[in-house]
C-alpha cells in the first residue's frame, strides 16, 4: 500500500482524470468502444486514492492512508435496520410456510455460462468473479436463474416444488448519467455501481391445471403485502399471451416483438407520446402500428369489466394467442374471487415486463405511497364490490418521475433503488415462466422437451418495503428501532460494584429465559448503567445493593417515562424474581 | 458457446493438460513461480468444456453442452438441508439475543485493501472479484474483518456492540494435492476449489473490566452448544501471553514467535516429535528451545489444577508476560465459576489458533464425536464437579488423522470441512482481538491509540454440527426430515374434483394461520392426493365429497401410520373446522 515513490502530485492526477473523463464521455455518447480508456481512468482513481487517502493530507513515510467504506453501491446495515428486515423477512416466510413452501439455498457464484443469455441486454450487469484459475464464474444476478438451474439438475427428486428464497443479489447498475447530475462525479466514483439488494423470492414449479397456482400466488401475494402492514397498494396485471396478440394484431414484426414489448413497459414512467417515439424513431416502428398498439395499452381497469370489453373486440378474439389469454384470465378471476382478492387486481394492457422468460400471467404491485396518478389502489382490507368499484379505467397518462435527491460521496449516495427490477413505486413483481427449466434441461443434453417445469413466482422488493416501512416510522415521530431484544438490565448501586452477584444473578435469568445484560465493569457507574438502559429501551431493570440482598430482596424498575417507571423501583423477593419478571415481560 | 472451429480433437487436450499439470506441480514443489502456467491449464480445462460438454458426446451444429452444476467447492442446500440449517441459526440466535445481542449485515464483498494483510499465508485463498473499472473488490474471507472495519467506520455511533452475524464467507482453498489422491483429477478440476460455508459469529466489544466479556462469552459458548443437543464437548483454552512467556522463557527469538506458534497449533492432529522437527528441521529453531516449549504443550487439564501448576513454576512466572495472563486466567477461572460452565473447560498448551489478531485467551470447543484420544470430554450437562473430575492432565501424543474418503467427481466430492478455521473435531473457536479495529482506525488517519476497540468472540462451524446432526439422526434410522411444515393437506373424494370447494376451504384456514396445501388438478387422483400427503409427511387430511358437504360435513384423518390415522377420518361439522384442526395441531 505504499505510494510508488515517482507518483505524480495530486494537481496532476486530477487533471489528468479530468481530460479522461471527457474523452470516456465522447467515446459513449459517439458509441465508439470506451473499454480501454475507462480502465486507465480507474487505474488514475486508485493512484489518486494512495496518493490522497481519506482526507487528502500528507501521510508520513509514504504510507497510503487505508479508506474504511464498503464498495460503491453496497453498504453496512446497522442493527435497527437489520432487525427491521429480518421483522419483513419473517413476515413474509410465516405466509410463505403457511402455503405449503420449503427453502434451498445456493451459492452466490454460479458458472458463468449458466447465467450466458438469460437477462437480455442487462448481462452486461453481470458481476464476474476474478480468472484466478479453473472456473469462469459470476455472482448472481437473480434468484430465478439458480432455482431453474437447481430444478434441471434435480428433476427426478423435486419434480415439483414450491420454495421461497432469501437472499443478495449483484447487478453493476449504469450510473444516471442521462439525467445530467454531477457527471464527472459518476463517472469517476460510480462507474459501475454494485447494487446488492435482499430479494424475497416465491415460486411454484410443477404439473397443474390452468391458473390453480397462479392463483394462489396472486393470493399469497395480497397476504404478503397485507401482513407487512404498509397501506394500500393495487396489483397490476397481464397475460403475456394478450399483449402477443396485440402486437400480432397492430402488425409488429416478429423480430421486434422483444423491444418494443419492453418500450410498452416503460408506459408507468413515461407518457405514451415518449413511447411512440422510442417505437417509432429509435426502434423503426412504422407509425401506424404504434398508434395500433396505443389503442390496446391504454385499457386498465377492474379485471372482470376490462375482461368483458376486450372479449367483444371481435378482431382481437380472432388472434389464437389473444384468445387463449383472454380465456385464461376468465378463469383466474374466476379463481381470485374464491381467494377473496379479486378487487386487489388492476387488469393492465401497459404491464409488458422486461424479463425475456416470462411465458404466461406477468404482474406488479404498486404502493399507493409511489402510485403515479391515474393508477387507483385498493384499500389493503375491504371488501371487493367497494374495491372493485374505486379502480376505474383510465388511460395512461403523463406521470411525474420520482426526484432523486442529488447523490453525494456520504453513505447516503449508496442507497440504491432497483427501479431496473420493478419499475417505479413497484414493491412486488412476477410472472410465470414455463420454458426456463427446460431450456437449461435441453441445454445440458436431456431430451427436448422432458425437462419441462412450469413455474409461476414472485418477488418481494424488499428494500423497496423496507424503505417504506422507515418513512411511516419517521412519519410516527418513532424513535429509531431498538436493534436488539433486551428485557432485563441488572444494576448494582453500591457496594463496591457487586460484580459477582451480578453475574450470578443474571445468569440465573439467562438460565430462565430470560434475555439480560450487566455492565461489564467491575465498579460501573450507576448513571452509566440507568443510561445504557434509556439508550436501549430496555424495558425493566433488577438493582441490587448490599443492604437489600442481605434482607433477601431486590428491586426491580420498569423504564423511565413508562408508567410505573423510574423512581426506586419496586421491592421483590429474589426467590420469587424469575416469576414476578416473567409476568411483567408477559405484559410488555 | 461455440467450440472454435479449429479446436483440437479432445484426445490432444487431454495430452496438453496432462503434460501442464504436471509442469504446475513441478513449479510449485521447486517454489518457481507458475501462475502462467496455471492459467493455460485453466483455458485449456475450457476448451476441453466446450469441445467435450457435459457427457463426451458430439454435439450438433456445433452447439456446446451446458454442463449443470454449481462452481466446485460450493453446492446447493435442499429443502430438508436448508431447513436444519435454518434450524441450527435459530438455536444459536436465540441464545445470542438472551445475551443481548444485535445483529449487522455487511456486503458479501469489501476493497481489496480491507483484506491485505489480515490473513498471513492464507491471503492467497482470498478470492478476488474481476476488474471491470472502478474499485477493485474480494469476496470476505471471514466475517471478523468486516465487523472490524464497520467498527472502525462507525465509532461514535457503536462504541461497544455485541453483535452475532450469520452468513456466507469465500476461501480458495488449496485442494489436498499432499494426500496423493486423484492428483490430476485435484489439479485440473479442483485447482483453487472454493469452500462457502455458513458461519455464525458473536462477538462482544468495546468497554471493560479483565475476563468480564470473556466469561460471557465461553458462558454463551456452552449455552449454544448444550441448546444445539448434539452431545457431549470440551472448550480447549489458552492465553496468547502465557504462550508468548514460553516462547520467550524457551528462548524463541522475536521473529520467529509467530511460525513457531502455529506449529504449536498442529498438536491437536500430529504428534510431538512430527511438531517438533517442524520447529527445528523446517523453521531452523535450536533444538534445545524445542525441548523447552514440549516441556509446557504437553500440559492440558482442568483450569484450576493447571493453573497451580504453573504458577507454582518460578521462572514462568518470572516472565512478565506469561504472569500476566496467568493472573487473568486465575480471574477468568473464577467468573466461570459464578456462571456454572468451567468444568467445559481444558486448559490446554497447546493450543494456539493460527491468526495473526488475537491478543488474549483462546479457545476451541471439540465434539466427543471426533475428538482425538487423549483429550478427554465433558457431559454436555452435568455438575461441575463431576465434569472437572473427568477431564485429567494427559500429554499430547499421536492422535489418529481423520479419515477422507476419495474425492470424486459427484456431488459429494463438494462436501468440505473446514479444517483450516477450527481444526479436526473443532465445532466452534474464537479468541480476544484488542488491536483489529484500531488497526483499521489508525490505517484510515485515526488519531494512534484513539480508536482502540477490544472485542472478544466467537465463531460456530455450522456446517460441522450440521455433519453431527444429519450423522446422529442417521444412527437413529429416522426418514429425512420434512423440508415444509404444511399441517393440513384438502382432498377431494368424488364429485368431479370439487377444485372450487377445495380452494374455498383451504383459504378459510389460511385465514385462521393454517398451513395447508391442495392439489393444483381440477380433478386429482384420489391416490396421488394421499402420496403427496404421505410423502410429504403432512400430519392432518381433510377430506371433502358432495354427500357430505351437502350435510355440512368434512372427514379429517390423521397421517397414516400415526395412532388413529388411515381409515376413512372422523366427520366434523364444517363450522367447528378450525376450531377442531387447531385442537388437533396443538396435539401435534
Amino acid at each position: 500500500m505504499s505510494a510508488p515513490a515517482g507518483a505524480p502530485p495530486t494537481a496532476e492526477l486530477e487533471a489528468q482524470m479530468a481530460e479522461l473523463t471527457v474523452r470516456v464521455h465522447e467515446l459513449k455518447t459517439s458509441k465508439q468502444p470506451f473499454q480501454a480508456e475507462q480502465k486507465q481512468l480507474g487505474e488514475l482513481k486508485r493512484a489518486m486514492n494512495v496518493a490522497v487517502g481519506g482526507g487528502g493530507k500528507k501521510e508520513a513515510a509514504g504510507k497510503a492512508r487505508l479508506t474504511l467504506k464498503t464498495p460503491k453501491g453496497t453498504k453496512d446495515h446497522g442493527p435497527s435496520a437489520t432487525l427491521m428486515r429480518k421483522q419483513i423477512f419473517s413476515t413474509l416466510e410465516s405466509i410463505f410456510l403457511k402455503h405449503g413452501a420449503c427453502t434451498i439455498d445456493t451459492p452466490v457464484f454460479e458458472l458463468r455460462d449458466i447465467l450466458a443469455g438469460k437477462y437480455g441486454e442487462d448481462s452486461k450487469l453481470i458481476y464476474d468473479l476474478q480468472d484466478q484459475g479453473g472456473e469462469l464464474c459470476s455472482l448472481r444476478y437473480d434468484l430465478t436463474v439458480p432455482f431453474a438451474r437447481f430444478l434441471a439438475m434435480n428433476q427426478s427428486t423435486y419434480p415439483s416444488i414450491k420454495r421461497y428464497h432469501i437472499g443478495k443479489v449483484y447487478r453493476r447498475d449504469q450510473p444516471a448519467m442521462s439525467k445530467g447530475r454531477m457527471r464527472e462525479f459518476y463517472q469517476c466514483v460510480r462507474v459501475f455501481p454494485v447494487v446488492s439488494r435482499d430479494r424475497t423470492d416465491f415460486d411454484i414449479a410443477g404439473n397443474f391445471d390452468t391458473m390453480v397456482p397462479d392463483s394462489e400466488i396472486l393470493c399469497i401475494l395480497v397476504e404478503a403485502l397485507t401482513a407487512l402492514d404498509i397501506g394500500e397498494f393495487t396489483v397490476k396485471l397481464n397475460h403475456r399471451k394478450i399483449l402477443d396478440g396485440i402486437f400480432e394484431l397492430a402488425g409488429v414484426p416478429a423480430d421486434k416483438i422483444r423491444s418494443i414489448s419492453s418500450a410498452v413497459d416503460k408506459l408507468d414512467k413515461s407518457p405514451w407520446e415518449e413511447v411512440r417515439r422510442e417505437m417509432t424513431v429509435d426502434k423503426g416502428l412504422d407509425g401506424t402500428i404504434a398508434d395500433r398498439i396505443g389503442e390496446y395499452v391504454k385499457f386498465k381497469g377492474p379485471g372482470k369489466e376490462l375482461l368483458a370489453t376486450l372479449q367483444a373486440d371481435e378482431k382481437l378474439m380472432a388472434v389464437p394467442s389473444a384468445n387463449q389469454g383472454l380465456k385464461e384470465m376468465a378463469i383466474l378471476f374466476d379463481y381470485l374471487e374464491i381467494f377473496g382478492v379479486l378487487g386487489y387486481m388492476s387488469f393492465d394492457m401497459s404491464l409488458a415486463r422486461g424479463l425475456d422468460y416470462y411465458t404466461g400471467i406477468i404482474y406488479e404491485a404498486v404502493h399507493a405511497s409511489s402510485a403515479p396518478p391515474g393508477i387507483a389502489t385498493q384499500p389493503a382490507v375491504g371488501s371487493d364490490a367497494a374495491a372493485t368499484a374505486a379502480a376505474v379505467v383510465v388511460p395512461a397518462g403523463e406521470v411525474k418521475k420520482s426526484k432523486k435527491k442529488p447523490a453525494d460521496e456520504g453513505a447516503d449516495a449508496d442507497e440504491e433503488v432497483d427501479e431496473s427490477q420493478v419499475g417505479v413505486g413497484s414493491i412486488a413483481a412476477g410472472g410465470r415462466y414455463d420454458e426456463l427449466v427446460g431450456m437449461f434441461y435441453e441445454a445440458s443434453g436431456g431430451k427436448k422437451g422432458g425437462g419441462k417445469i412450469p413455474c409461476v413466482g414472485i418477488s418481494v422488493g424488499v428494500e423497496r418495503v423496507y424503505s417504506i416501512m422507515l418513512a411511516q416510522r419517521k412519519a410516527r415521530e418513532e424513535r429509531e428501532g431498538r436493534g436488539k431484544e433486551t428485557q432485563v438490565f441488572v444494576v448494582a448501586v453500591g457496594g463496591d460494584g457487586l460484580l459477582k452477584e451480578r453475574m450470578a444473578l443474571v445468569k440465573q435469568l439467562w438460565d430462565a429465559g430470560i434475555k439480560a445484560e450487566f455492565a461489564y465493569k467491575a465498579k460501573p457507574k450507576l448513571q452509566q448503567q440507568f443510561d445504557t438502559c434509556d439508550r436501549d429501551q430496555t424495558p425493566l431493570t433488577v438493582i441490587i445493593g448490599p443492604k437489600e440482598l442481605e434482607q433477601g430482596l431486590v428491586r426491580v424498575r420498569r423504564q423511565v417515562g413508562k408508567e410505573g417507571g423510574a423512581g426506586e423501583g419496586e421491592p421483590v423477593e429474589q426467590d420469587r424474581l424469575i416469576e414476578y419478571l416473567q409476568a411483567q415481560i408477559a405484559q410488555l
